[in-house]
């Protein structure tokens, strides 16, 4: 988080000492020497054995082949029949394994998604690991009055300027689905603006209507510079619900899926089963079917466009099985997640799934739990894009602003878990050992190496709280959601990002129904 | 939990619906379909590559060879010498890889832990994984008045007491230090003596000197019903601080852990070094000296009578390195401990380290996430005994009867976590996918493989809540913390094992100088 450091500033009395370590420790790290980064590398854990992704990878062709997906548009019917694929009599589209098993093979792969300010791009593929938000709440949670509200286009604005401030939140998907806009363009231009005017970070945004995409697409050019700088580096790809599982084509979402091929969007394709519910209660099976589902939906794109930029979006979710209700906090959900991680590195394809999914209705001890087993697991995984990993409650229906700044806590310790532990010559420390034991003063915390490894090897939070219980009384027993909170005001108060500028906003809003006031985005009335 | 069920009760209006589903698995489940359970394997995480295993273990024997433990004991030194151990000029005990390999393959393996009940012996070995806790803490924590107070005996019975009806937590070692007993014999007869009255499950308890090992040992043989019934299943373990770190011997410990192996009792050979304190700061550097200092203690224990039974007890913690504290609940906190798992595992001991251990000071979010991120990788790498993991809190200062019973509920998910994917002909599930698109309704909660699954598969909170957020204000927007403290107080008024009886109980109180009351322990006055 770069605008909050440690408020322990006081001169150094002498060097190595607490007070010396503690400054230097605030200052500042250089990108290349912070123990934790966008992009580390995970898949040190592997829930499924080869054996066990083998069988998963053969029902998911068998189902791609049997089974298919149904009620196809008319457009889908004529990309997907003309590549390979067959019109059954039932009117499902089945994919002959030889097509599923080429479409993998010329599939775009190491993929980039771009920030708008390139320091924030992302490569997506191998075991590299991103943590961001996404979802679609319509309630914004109060975490202190604990009271939830409904969601508008002020929130998704300001979700996107904490998030552009919070160094473990490497993208911005829209988390939430403003309520007081009206028509379906509206909305969409909407769920678009807000985002790219307040994070410079990569976004994700869900569109309704392949019908509003000529004016989304309009408005990104201008704020491209042109259509020509806009498909060089598009900054924001599209979160789309190809698939009403269980195996079904959904209508809306393919003509988005055909217009953002065309445009030059990446597409994130999208399988949300609920197992027990539109999936398989079986784990293994919900996530055959979620591959099923994507590698039909891969297939259609790369139909409509050989090698367009598409991610592997198996996001299988979980029922509570007693009532059927999702939950999203769970070790079930934890699990799945992170076998899809698997999947998608068994194929060589850019994955995404989702974590940090709280049940808990508010920032406490479960929500805790929660997200940091679930996000953990993800990262370990390996999982290139880890969706919902901050802000989410109440199972995906309540996203709280202040809780971006707790989970932003929570994703840095779990990438120094996905930066593991570096075994070398210098690491095993014999030699320290030696010294410290055999000819020093018996301990290691003067030593050189401790001072330059508490820079380099260890992460520290934001805002967690690591005093003693007496100097956390002496401090009067400081409240970490209140500390988020002011955090979350301060943000508010003053991020003002400027990369669009007032001009372009302003000629922007002659052209599309932007709902953000300008004095919402801190310009002058 | 075995005495709090889901309060709904409702008769079943239909089968297979929520009331229904809810009825059915709201009732107890026979313990061998229950989705979770004591001794899962676990070991699909794996945070060091064999190269790197095979490095730490170099490092360890060549410092155990070159630089060895210092302060031995008289006695310490007759049993290591004598067994191969070379006294140098210096006066330490330099331990030749020849003698710590041989060690290792005579050593005890594939331990047996003991509760007085058969129900809660423990197989310690393999990747099998068991959570308990553990711990020193002088201080009870209020979590509602935020307020801190020095630990008693009857906290400690009451701890072990709560422990009893966790299903999450499999053993009980002592995690406080009663604080209202003067002598150390005293001391040591009473942190006995309330773990063993308050559960059958298998107890872990300090001794502070040799010398009241006597006592002790009379005290287990009455209560086992003889030297023999205790020698057969010896239902306590010794936490013993052999080192003390870097690389030195314990003198008090020393003698402790001789009357140990002589009495029959499984020893945990502790080495709790502070990576940047007394541990190097580099982590792999901390493994190196956790497992030098094991293994040095693990000769020891083999000196005196090969073979006995002991626990390979590395237990690296982490500091702060701004300022030099302890910092439990931290992601180096969580990659120590899984690498731990990982070398007890190469060298086929039986291996415990400490996982869940919050630097927060009450059971809020912090405490959530570091507890769930420690306690799940600890899990996931096949650690056999996770010791702190229930009830600790800022940084082990403070222990929390309350959070004992969340978490449980923490320690359920990361059991489910543990217990992974299961991937087979029935659960990858392309039957049911091709019977719910094709002939049937279209999705899977009515079908019969759903209903099978929820109670077998699925993993449910004890008071975790799932409500909606609709649901959850008709209820009155519940705490979870105060549900805990519920919980707590309904098994603290009701629940007074008798596995000792009265008799025997009244018998003891003429021997020994047990501090916990009658009264205390629910017998009429």
């Amino acid at each position: 988080m770069s605008s909050v450091e440690t408020t322990d500033t006081a001169p150094a009395r002498r060097r190595g000492g607490r007070s010396a370590r503690v400054a230097l420790r605030s200052a500042p790290l250089a990108d290349d020497v912070k123990p934790i980064r966008a992009g580390m590398l995970g898949g040190t854990y592997r829930p499924l054995d080869e054996m066990g992704i083998a069988r998963i990878n053969q029902a998911a062709m068998d189902s791609l082949e049997q089974i298919g997906l149904g009620q196809p548009t008319p457009s889908c019917i004529t990309y997907c029949t003309a590549a390979g694929a067959r019109l059954s009599e039932e009117g499902r589209l089945l994919f002959p394994r030889a097509m599923v098993e080429d479409t993998i093979a010329k599939a775009g792969r190491n993929l980039v998604l771009h920030g708008q300010d390139p320091k924030h791009d992302m490569e997506i593929g191998g075991k590299r690991v991103y943590y961001g938000t996404a979802g679609a709440a319509t309630q914004v949670i109060d975490p202190i009055a604990r009271e939830y509200r409904n969601a508008t286009v002020q929130d998704l604005y300001d979700a996107a300027r904490i998030v552009d401030r919070m160094d473990n939140i490497h993208f911005f998907q829209r988390p939430l689905t403003p309520t007081d806009v009206q028509d379906l363009q509206t909305l969409d231009i909407n769920t678009l603006y807000g985002p790219i005017a307040g994070t410079t970070k990569h976004v994700g945004c869900s569109f309704t209507l392949g019908t509003n995409m000529k004016m989304v697409f309009e408005l990104l050019h201008h704020v491209a510079g042109s259509e020509k700088k806009w498909r060089e580096r598009p900054f924001v790809s599209n979160s789309n619900c190809h698939v009403v599982p269980p195996m079904k084509f959904g209508e809306d979402a393919s003509a988005v899926l055909e217009e953002c091929v065309h445009g030059g969007m990446p597409v994130l394709l999208l399988s949300a089963g609920q197992a027990g519910a539109t999936a398989p209660a079986a784990l293994a099976g919900a996530v055959v079917q979620a591959v099923a589902e994507v590698l039909g939906g891969l297939c259609y794109v790369n139909a409509i466009q050989a090698g367009a930029p598409a991610i592997f979006g198996t996001w299988p979710f979980v029922s509570d099985l007693r009532t059927g209700a999702m939950s999203g906090g769970s070790g079930e959900q934890a699990l799945l997640s992170a076998a899809c991680a698997q999947m998608a590195q068994y194929y060589d394809l850019p994955g995404g799934a989702a974590a940090g999914m709280a049940d808990s209705k508010i920032p406490d001890i479960q929500a805790g739990w929660e997200k940091g087993i679930t996000n953990v697991m993800a990262g370990l995984s390996g999982l290139n894009l880890v969706y919902e990993s901050a802000g989410m409650h109440g199972s995906l229906l309540g996203f709280c602003l202040d809780s971006l700044v707790l989970d932003n806590d929570i994703l840095g310790e779990c990438l120094r878990c996905v930066r593991g532990i570096e075994v070398n010559e210098d690491s095993v420390s014999l030699d320290v050992m030696r010294s410290v034991c055999m000819e020093g003063p018996g301990h290691y915390l003067g030593h050189n190496s401790t001072l330059e490894l508490m820079q380099r090897e260890y992460a520290y939070p934001e805002i967690g709280n690591r005093m003693s219980p007496k100097e956390w009384v002496e401090n009067g027993k400081p409240d970490i959601v209140e500390k988020a909170v002011q955090v979350k005001q301060g943000i508010l108060d003053s991020h003002f990002p400027r990369h669009i500028p007032e001009d372009l906003d302003s000629r922007l809003r002659q052209s599309y129904p932007i709902a953000l006031t300008r004095e919402q985005m801190g310009f002058a009335a």
